[in-house]
């Protein structure tokens, strides 16, 4: 079994952790915060995010990066995805040619578009950066419940042997080729999110929010198709898959600001009310840019961004995009 | 505006006569039942499956069939999928070549594998039949929450026409050449549906459903397309769409009878506990004999057969399917 280090000591890094030291890997956890550091060794367990989850005492926790990393085989990038960048920095001098970085925050970053493994690669150009996502709430991993996810890879050889140090019988690991795709489903998944809730916060329904997942996850597939990326991997785990339990989850940040918009908040407000990022919003706006840039339609996203950022009214957006021009569902599919 | 009628008197069969009677069409509900035909009548209101909607006078409420067809420019079939057939039959004599038929019902009939529009067309070689399908809870139709649907037509020219006859601000309808996929996921589905409920049973979470849904419409949608049909289908409303809301629905009741089954009951112990037909059982078989009859590796399908039929353990089968060999999420997509 190998040396495995976790960096971030939040709820994903720790489900991660516990998944990785079922299967008896080597596992260290660490974490920049050193109360954190300090709160996880004295309590062996992050009351806040992942409560109920017990740290045993073979997985070592730290706050020295240096020893941390030395000697792993695998890293895992756990921390917040507004860190990913400034982490990366910090592992610059320290890790050996190819080494395996595993991500598994989310996100899209402003200006550059890139995303997480692509930012791991900006900083850490010898690095093999590698994507895991997936519908994978921390809380039901932490309880060993029947979890799937997918690892995306630039060879075939990293991806199995990631699929290999995490698989076990309650986290079922599938590999792909179509990183890009992975990374830019489970980012762009929070615009949709977002619109679910507010559907939910104007009181529509079940068929509702329905039809905004299909349709939504639609439009992310053409924008990603026209950047290279899979519509079968939008279609898999990590886009439609994550969506799904994004969407039916209280939990959900973005679907709870979105339900605060659909009840009449500005998004400042919504913000406020949640206390924290919701990535909805910035995914939104780097998702409407892509759009321009790739000339994919996109009404969703645009009515999206309307009632985020221009002052347009949920349910005028929803009547608008209701009342667009009759089309087909698929425009390429051809009839005889 | 048009003649159109409706056959069948139950909750799908008003919403969408009260759709279609909104778009200023001019309706008529026809049932074989005369009771339900006489409580129509008097209260105008099916208070069973679809209280509080009530049937404006416009609509006229008939047993007689024969006036009820005559003229009708559309005629929509909103019957139970067992009774497609007969109802086709005794419309033999009474509708003129080419008459559009746009079928609402969902199945696969026993033996032959046909699907409904199939059954309908075996029945009625000169009529031009069409399927209209996707995440539709009557309930929220009949309440004009914003729901959108697929309309699956061998000519483009009739597919439009339904578009037209139907769509309206809180009715938006998609339409497709691919019927046959329309049809397939819409029965199919609740074979995952049962498998959901199966896993809600077995007290698992978020993520294990959302891995049935994703990976259960994946091998629905290798089957379909090895039939003919298009992957880009069974991700759209009729398919991926509709299985979110069934799967959500506390009213399904092929989620019900899983939910049991899950708990420990057997098949006929929870169709006898939920008091209908379950039609993921059937369905089930179907697509079992449909992955041989193709050559199609569908283990979620298998496994859902093995507890339905074959005194499989649930918790068995999930651990069969968690510890299956490592595999790529889509085999077809290459590495570099």
């Amino acid at each position: 079994m190998s040396k495995i280090t976790v960096l971030g000591g939040g709820g994903w890094a720790i489900a991660l952790a516990m998944v990785l030291n079922d299967n008896g890997h080597n596992v260290t956890i660490w974490s920049a915060v050193n109360r954190e550091v300090e709160a996880l060794k004295t309590h062996r367990e992050n009351k806040i995010s992942l409560p109920g989850v017990i740290i045993p005492e073979t997985v070592e926790i730290t706050n020295d990066l240096k020893s941390a990393v030395n000697g792993a085989e695998i890293i895992v990038m756990a921390v917040a995805s507004s860190f990913v960048r400034s982490t990366s920095k910090l592992l610059k001098d320290l890790i050996p040619n190819g080494q395996i970085i595993v991500d598994v925050a989310k996100g899209i970053e402003d200006d550059t578009f890139n995303t997480m493994t692509e930012i791991i690669e900006d900083e850490l150009p010898n690095c093999d950066a590698v994507a895991l996502s997936g519908p994978s709430h921390a809380e039901e991993v932490g309880r060993k419940i029947p979890t799937a996810v997918v690892v995306g890879a630039t060879t075939k050889e990293t991806a199995v042997k990631v699929q290999d140090a995490f698989s076990n019988h309650y986290f079922r690991v599938y590999v792909s080729p179509d990183r890009k795709s992975i990374e830019l489903g489970g980012a762009l998944k929070n615009v949709i999110a977002l619109a679910a809730g507010i559907s939910d916060g104007l009181g529509f329904g079940d068929n509702t929010k329905a039809l905004l997942i299909t349709r939504g996850m639609k439009e992310i597939s053409l924008l990603g198709t026209a950047m290279g990326g899979h519509t079968r991997t939008f279609n898999g785990l990590s886009g439609i898959g994550d969506l799904i339990v994004t969407c039916d989850s209280k939990h959900s940040r973005n679907r709870r600001a979105g339900v605060l918009i659909g009840q009449g908040y500005s998004l400042e407000e919504a913000v406020k009310e949640v206390n924290m990022v919701v990535e909805g919003a910035v995914s939104a706006k780097a998702a409407l840019n892509l759009s321009k840039k790739y000339h994919v339609d996109m009404p969703l996203t645009e009515a999206v961004n309307d009632v985020l950022f221009n002052g347009k009214k949920p349910l005028d957006a929803v009547n608008e995009l209701m009342n667009r021009d009759n089309t087909s569902e698929h425009v390429d599919l051809l009839w005889k």
